[in-house]
């Protein structure tokens, strides 16, 4: 990759604005927690293992530069609180926290060191299982095949080279010939972005669609297998991604095509039992009133915006994960 | 209505250009066909009948201002040819000619008359074709319903109060409190900028969504049906509507919500027998990547832009046309 999404860099957090791609590759170095909450919710990083890193950087910064350092469960609350669909978020933090309270740092230089390598082991662990879920996703892609993904599971949505489009790359790499479709993914259009964007810069054939055409793309028997990323799997299997995830689900299933999700164990929740126990975030308004530089709706039009939506087991065909291939609830 | 789609005015065509809208109510005077061609391609006027009507109008300008009436055959395959997947085009052009063929008026003022007379028939039919679309259609939804609808197949899409919304304008004045989704419909974000705009002009509640955003809101329970335009259907039933409808339509048949087509005699071809055979239109890659006012996708990206696609009559409850209610193929 020739970007990096995130990284430590002088005790600071730099930070690729993914709201400004693909016209400018913009980085941000932010010194304070707040900023890094501010980017989460602004969506200057996104995707759920990214967001994770983040966080455990944005405590680093508070104990770093902040004088936080004895206040960091506060800290954590905070940051918690970004947003709140994918586990990933809470799950770094609470990771972050845990290793603070057993080893008891004493004032802010090994307090700070200790945020710092525990983030920097997330980031590290991060990029290991990008590449193992690229590994065992890359045997179910065979030279020849077409991909249809949905939003950004991809290096800018993690620590290393991505979850679903890790399984592209690593395909890719094995010299077998990966036709993508990428989604354009309304109404934040990380597919047209960000998806499109990567894969191009990778050499990877890709043509974007907008979300309304992935139904009459399948119809017509140009697409072979669906990948797709995940902010939060319950226990049962069912999966909050992206909105609009669970819609291309059901046109896989249809049209007998598998529909693989892929993830890191840090995306699969411990706590909540089934999909509807997860918490969908709604989106202001104005990402689809007004998102691309001119207002295209009424004034005073109400709004119904999601940013995820569940889709249950039974339509995953297998998850895809850095320990191996689970098999998910659809059976045929 | 507090707007007029399209009129005869002056012996021109005074055409309402719907691809500002709804930031600006501009209206065009057009005194010769090809400036009816070019707004039929750009979508300043767009809709099945609404292009069918323009065409006819089209017509009467060629013979009132360029002194073609004696050359229409020439202009009236030109007209066909500026969208491919609406039947009601050629229907509205064939039309016209069969009545010259059949009357024979001689000199150019005896042609004009002709032609005006039966673009006006044409229209005004539309008109009372849109009124008995919305009687038959208003029994099926009663006081309290919510309906989600794809694309605009209103007063804008029209010669009268549209096919689709014309169901929600008829319940709507018969006392009935409905409740309006509009799928914002990408690329050209039809819903968006036009029905929700329509349903806001005549007080109807109506939110907006991403077209990513049905599944959700279905799985949610908040639909109770789906009514949506139609751009040709095929003799088994097979039906062309706006990219997009095939996906609500499954997802409708998914949750056990009825799926109503609403659209006119001349909507039912007559000599295509399935989907299959109907010719879908391809649209610019520009509409994807810089539809909003500024570029959203890297530059050199490939694009899957058709404008249409096939919804199979298996999935559709039933027909709304201006006979009556006709049951489709879906049997739940």
């Amino acid at each position: 990759m020739n970007f990096v999404t995130l990284a430590r860099e002088d005790n600071m957090l730099k930070l690729l604005d993914q709201t400004v791609l693909p016209q400018q590759l913009t980085y941000k170095l932010l010194d304070n927690y707040q900023d890094v909450i501010t980017a989460i919710k602004r969506l200057e990083v996104r995707g759920a293992p990214a967001i994770g890193i983040a966080a455990a950087y944005g405590l680093a910064l508070a104990a770093e530069h902040q004088g936080r350092h004895d206040d960091l469960e506060r800290v954590a609350s905070e940051i918690r609180a970004a947003r709140p669909t994918a586990v990933n978020l809470a799950w770094a933090v609470d990771r972050v926290i845990a290793r603070l309270k057993n080893e008891q740092p004493s004032g802010q230089r090994a307090v700070a060191d200790l945020l710092w390598s525990e983030a920097e082991a997330i980031h590290e662990e991060d990029r290991q299982m990008c590449d193992r879920i690229g590994e065992h996703g890359a045997t179910l892609i065979h030279d020849g095949d077409s991909v249809l993904t949905h939003c950004n599971a991809g290096a800018l949505a993690t620590g290393g080279i991505g979850t679903a489009l890790a399984v592209i790359y690593v395909a890719s790499r094995q010299g077998k010939k990966i036709k993508v479709y990428a989604d354009e993914t309304r109404p934040l259009l990380q597919g047209a972005r960000l998806t499109s964007w990567e894969l191009q810069q990778e050499g990877i054939d890709v043509s974007l669609l907008c979300d309304n055409s992935a139904g009459f793309l399948m119809a017509q028997g140009k697409v072979k297998h669906v990948v797709v990323g995940a902010d939060r799997i319950a226990m049962n299997g069912d999966t909050a991604n992206k909105i609009g995830t669970y819609t291309v689900a059901l046109l896989a299933k249809e049209h007998g095509i598998p529909f693989y999700v892929a993830a890191p164990f840090s995306t699969f929740d411990t706590v909540v039992k089934t999909g509807k126990e997860i918490e969908i975030e709604q989106r202001a308004a104005e990402e689809i009133t007004e998102g691309f530089g001119r207002r295209t709706a009424p004034e005073g039009i109400a709004t119904y915006s999601p940013a995820f939506d569940v889709t249950p087991n039974r339509l995953i065909t297998a998850f895809i994960t850095d320990t191996g291939i689970k098999p998910g609830g659809r059976k045929d």
